[in-house]
């Protein structure tokens, strides 16, 4: 299996963090994109948003990261990341929803302004960081509570669910918003689990 | 079952319309968005976002609409909106994170302006229609080239992926926004026939 992406990447992140926990390496072919390779017509014709990682699993064609996730986390040995009944997969899916729709896109424009921003040269606007706090604040006040009655969020089971938000709460952490985590009694707990998972660690090199 | 919603949400009418696809019939609690309903405490409880819909099933509880989805196609008997392989499954998923990510929220900015704006008496700000219009278009492209291949976006089999865009199509149409689909021919096609789905129909009684 080859997965096209980038390393700093977190959808990219995503993907290869999977594999990990299921004990298997992906084959990471680097896509520059500093150099517009996620645009050029050979990217374009794996990915046609333009977008990283894209598998290819000899020659079947794959992309978007929560669904290679879910699709290496059948077809790979290793521990299951997804709950054996219907109820627990349904919360996993809510809760991997939630990341996509509730979470994410707040947390992201932080990580934007505080940390990619300043990669670029470009200025960080605090205005927009001031903006995004509130929801960010507001979906990990829900994590929180579910936190506060399951161990991981789709039950007592490590899942997809809790690994999704993982490369997106590495990068908040690291654009100085980590009082977000903190504050958090039971988010501070599951995130100091979830990041010191050796899977992650294999990922992000630290 | 109860699903605590609003009929004219695409979000309710989603899983109103899986159930439907599977021969079955929710109750529906509607929850008047207008009075401010889905922001009570009572509403909160059951969705801390604040948003519809929820569904209750015999006390077990579940919001994010496409995770009620996914699990009343394994819970309600009826035909199989997923595919029963993992290839199948995976671009299931695929195809539903383009919904998600990449099709619903240029295409609702669209809705909002020509749609829900005027029913608010609040004026259309066609930069903003204009601006959305491209990405709405990209994603269509898309899906276009896809369905000049297969009948449906994960292959011959209706599925979960061609039912999600269906509510946000119903009000791209409505918003004179008809040309989108129209101009692909594929993509009508596609259209054609999933707006007379006689289970698409129950749901918005036309």
């Amino acid at each position: 299996m080859k997965l096209y992406g980038h390393p700093i990447s977190t959808c990219t992140r995503k993907v290869l963090f999977t594999a990990q926990e299921k004990g298997h390496k992906l084959e990471l072919v680097v896509v520059d994109l500093a150099k517009g390779e996620h645009k050029s017509a050979d990217h374009l014709s794996r990915q046609p948003f333009g977008q990283v990682p894209a598998l290819d699993d000899g020659g079947f064609a794959l992309y978007e990261s929560r669904a290679i996730a879910r699709y290496l986390d059948e077809v790979l040995s290793g521990p299951k990341l997804t709950p054996s009944d219907a109820k627990g997969r349904a919360l996993m899916e809510q809760w991997l929803s939630v990341e996509t729709s509730n979470f994410t896109p707040h947390a992201m424009k932080i990580v934007h302004q505080r940390l990619f921003n300043p990669m670029r040269g470009q200025p960080c606007d605090e205005a927009v960081v001031a903006e995004a706090t509130k929801p960010t604040g507001r979906a990990l006040d829900v994590i929180d509570r579910q936190l506060g009655k399951t161990r991981y969020l789709a039950g007592s089971q490590f899942t997809l669910a809790d690994l999704t938000y993982v490369p997106y709460l590495e990068y908040l952490v690291a654009s100085k918003a980590g009082d977000l985590v903190e504050a958090r009694r039971n988010v501070a707990r599951w995130w100091s689990e979830l990041s010191a998972r050796p899977a992650w660690k294999a990922v992000t090199g630290k």
